[in-house]
């Protein structure tokens, strides 16, 4: 579908059809472009977690304050972003060095910045959900182009999201994406703040 | 373009050509899509300072620790959130009654609620981050099916930011979003975590 078609009619969606599975084969296709996305050094901070077995819905919608639409989803995903800025350093550093991006001394000078950064708690929270974020809107248009609606959702508990779903403690739950299939028709798009209010030139 | 090919072509783009302009048209075209991004509770907390003016990218360089990308690109954009969730909230609420989405009884709760979060200033960054990071990838999509490159960095001095282009207290800078026609093809793309470690399924 042409992209611009799929970012302006991309709704989300509140009412699934839960007959209508996703199936693996589409998900496997759907985190191929995901894993796509930016992120600051590539380092790709970012987890998700597939909630499709009916009994773990029920228990995640428990976590999302009772919303309907992550039980009724063929599958809701958490999307959650890793803590620890150098837990992928490694693998992609080395990349980059066989790419001539970075130099081993440039290795060892970021490796040192990154590990004095992970001991700044509000600074990693901030720093995962920068690129997890990007990553998840890559996730929304992705499932969009492939017919696939999605629901994103900042309304659930964490604490209790990590304990039902063995989230480990360097790991933050920052969103819930509901996906699957339309039942219902969306109601006429919602106010949009104008061009002239979001966009300012030179000074804000 | 074909969306797919949208998300898996698009790479970070580090050589602008300065002497190719992005038009005030392809502003308008690019945030008109931009502003369709979805947002917790439909608050759309994005802002959006657009430097185009040579001497203000200049100051914006110094700003992002000399980064040359910032100074050779068309625009580089500053996307901020702004932090207070009640902003925008009447308006769009209003749209939401009208709509039938929501009752007064549901919009005197929610802005009570909103009003109660405000207060706090860490709950408010994460809360503002979220939406407008959605919106910074919206951004970067639309932008590459026009054909322009982006590229997001996360290396800038936000308090320095702040003061040079007139950023108020309560609207937090995040990234900034370089954006022109590339000079210089994009090396190999580097290394991406594989599907199998980004994605958990039902428990992490």
């Amino acid at each position: 579908m042409e992209t611009r078609d799929v970012l302006s009619q991309r709704r989300s969606v509140h009412y699934f059809d839960s007959s209508k599975e996703i199936s693996e084969e589409q998900i496997r296709e759907l985190f191929d472009l995901v894993k796509l996305a930016p992120s600051g050094y590539n380092l790709q901070p970012w987890e998700f977690i597939l909630v499709r077995d009916p009994e773990n819905k029920k228990k995640l919608r428990k976590c999302a304050f009772n919303q309907h639409h992550v039980e009724e989803s063929s599958t809701s995903v958490i999307v959650c972003g890793n803590m620890d800025p150098t837990k992928y350093a490694e693998k992609n550093f080395n990349d980059w060095v066989k790419h001539g991006y970075f130099s081993e001394i440039d290795v060892e000078k970021t490796m040192a910045q990154l590990n004095k950064l992970k001991e700044d708690e509000n600074f990693c929270k901030m720093w995962t959900m920068r690129s997890t974020c990007l990553a998840a809107m890559q996730l929304m248009i992705a499932a969009e182009d492939m017919g696939i609606g999605t629901c994103p959702m900042e309304g659930f508990n964490p604490e209790m999201t990590a304990k039902e779903f063995g989230i480990p403690k360097d790991v933050l739950p920052i969103m819930i994406i509901a996906m699957g299939y339309e039942s219902k028709a969306a109601l006429p798009r919602n106010y949009r703040r104008p061009f002239e209010e979001i966009v300012h030139f030179e000074k804000f």
